[in-house]
């Protein structure tokens, strides 16, 4: 099953995505949604704007460094080697955006980076999850890009602040049910600035796949329905490079993961947003 | 005002605390409640559990290192020097307790350590708020304990993990509201474990203040209603004595600042709590 959020005509709703269908169903979550009946009549996709399939995850947790090619690249701008202990950070609920969507150039920075990383979101409880079950608790994949500032992002050790900019965690298009998916440990991620290629990879080459991830993060906290798992990024990412590629108003970021179709954002200047009240 | 989230009789509402007095009023959120009727006959504080009086923060931040004192016992065991940019870190939702409820014992380490602190809890949307303005979107303050794992968060640079364990984030017991509070700076925190003072510290020795804090926050993203600050410890966690005091099962920690009250959680081992579903 490929689950959506969408907007049509002024309502946002959940449906099935069905080649270039979207068949509404019926329910207020993502949960209830995956188990929904169909409701509605179908609408062409071309008609609906695509939305985050989760609209306000109480955690969005993101791995550094999980790939030893980018972990390599990564050592001069967050000074740290590959990580044999997992390097986790939070995005904030507020930085989540629609896979079609603008993502803000922050007015504090001109260090904009992408990271285009496999998404998993999680659709029962878990706690002390041993590696091995942990599909168990995951209702689906996505695509994710990781925005990141990078200057703020050093400033710190704890880095959330470079993580958490708002409009910097888009993901959709569809959450895909593992069991449509099949397994993931070859699924290319590709991610392009403006159609150059600039990041590819395959989860099978993660320094920690996601059933680590996952005994790891249970081994602290309850992972809950909703919870959104940023699982890493291959080599390529601007900071890389010398100099460094950041973006800039203008662009467009897309990122496309096999089976998972791709998300794709344009990089906007940071409207004037000075909000009190 | 002094807003209260209790249980009574099977059923979780708001209420205000008046003396030992709790009178509900309506609302279903906090915000709500805020500006709530009272509704419902007065009840005695001792027949009520008072809980965290937000139920499901979006975001839960933290600032390590923000009172000098502490920044100079705490190079031992995060490896920083007074810092200059404010160190943020998230504890997650799920770590949400209650203010005398029990605190987990992980099964995972034996280094749990206490943080006594001022809480901020948001109460309008705030974004590019300047420090002077920074009250205007302050709903009111309360008491927390920021519970760490320190062999966890030392494990990893970003902090988050040993900062998430469940049950490791208890605040209340009421909300205060600023009109009622009046200047926080002078309030004295205290920390006591079995009855002995281990920190105290007043918000004037804050290395960034509260003001400062909302306007490096507010430069990356957006705060929200029940967005839920923990503002830094003053000098004492258990980390900074040679040999470290650790929190073991049966102690108590009870946390204290002038006009806000007191929270007191008990440290239980951490249950058998594998779940998967």
């Amino acid at each position: 099953m490929r689950l959506v959020r969408f907007e049509a005509e002024g309502h946002v709703r959940f449906g099935h995505l069905e080649g270039d269908t979207v068949v509404p169903v019926a329910g207020d979550s993502f949960i209830d949604a995956l188990e929904g009946r169909e409701k509605g009549a179908p609408l062409a996709l071309s008609v609906v704007r695509l939305l985050a399939p989760v609209p306000r995850p109480r955690k969005i947790l993101g791995i550094g460094v999980n790939y030893a090619a980018h972990a390599a690249e990564s050592v001069s701008f967050i000074n740290t080697a590959k990580p044999e202990v997992q390097k986790w950070f939070n995005k904030q609920a507020t930085a989540v955006n629609g896979p079609y969507d603008p993502v803000h150039l922050p007015r504090v920075s001109s260090q904009l980076d992408y990271e285009g990383e496999l998404v998993a979101v999680i659709g029962k409880h878990g706690r002390h999850v041993p590696a091995e079950r942990a599909m168990e608790i995951v209702a689906g994949f996505c695509i994710g890009c990781d925005y990141s500032v990078r200057d703020w992002q050093k400033a710190s050790q704890t880095m959330i602040m470079g993580k958490g900019f708002d409009t910097h965690a888009p993901f959709g298009p569809a959450l895909v049910t593992p069991d449509e998916l099949g397994d993931i440990s070859d699924l290319e991620i590709r991610s392009f600035v403006n159609g150059e290629l600039r990041q590819s990879g395959r989860p099978r080459d993660m320094i920690h796949d996601v059933g680590a991830q996952i005994a790891h993060l249970t081994a602290a906290f309850t992972l809950e329905p909703g919870d959104v798992i940023f699982t890493g990024t291959p080599a390529g990412v601007g900071a890389g490079f010398d100099p460094p590629k950041w973006l800039k108003a203008g662009d467009r970021v897309r990122i496309e993961i096999d089976r998972l179709g791709h998300i794709e954002n344009a990089i906007v200047p940071e409207p004037d947003t000075m909000r009190i009240g």
